[in-house]
């Protein structure tokens, strides 16, 4: 089974690598970027064969490991 | 406009950064991964109001700066 997990920044939480790459774009001509921020996919192969354990799996993996619950969203997509 | 755009590596690429969120994974107990791969995500908020050009402006960005496309697979997505 594949799943995708997406860890993004909350919001308020500064983001300078987004600011960076704001300002990047802007600097290449992109004049219509209003905001941009950076986030983390992990794309993750399980050997589960039943969605429901296996995205209580990844919520554990979330809060043990590939998010900062203090800072960060994580979601969880089965594909 | 908002969008969401995701760089992830091509297959057969190596991903070291991958390899060792599984193997910590595995140290952690999550004995069912098969493997990890790390991607990249941008969250873009665009001054556009049409979807087509805002993605056309978007392959732009994702070609001169935010994926190295020799290595690197991207997708668009307006939300």
């Amino acid at each position: 089974m594949k799943a995708r997990v997406t860890v993004t920044l909350k919001n308020g939480v500064l983001d300078p690598q987004g600011k960076a790459i704001e300002g990047a774009l802007g600097g290449l001509g992109f004049d219509s970027i209003a905001a941009v921020r950076q986030g983390k996919v992990f794309d993750v192969e399980l050997a589960h064969t039943d969605a429901g354990a296996a995205k209580a799996d990844l919520e554990q993996m979330c809060e043990k490991l590939l998010a900062n619950t203090v800072i960060e969203n994580f979601a969880i997509e089965i594909v």
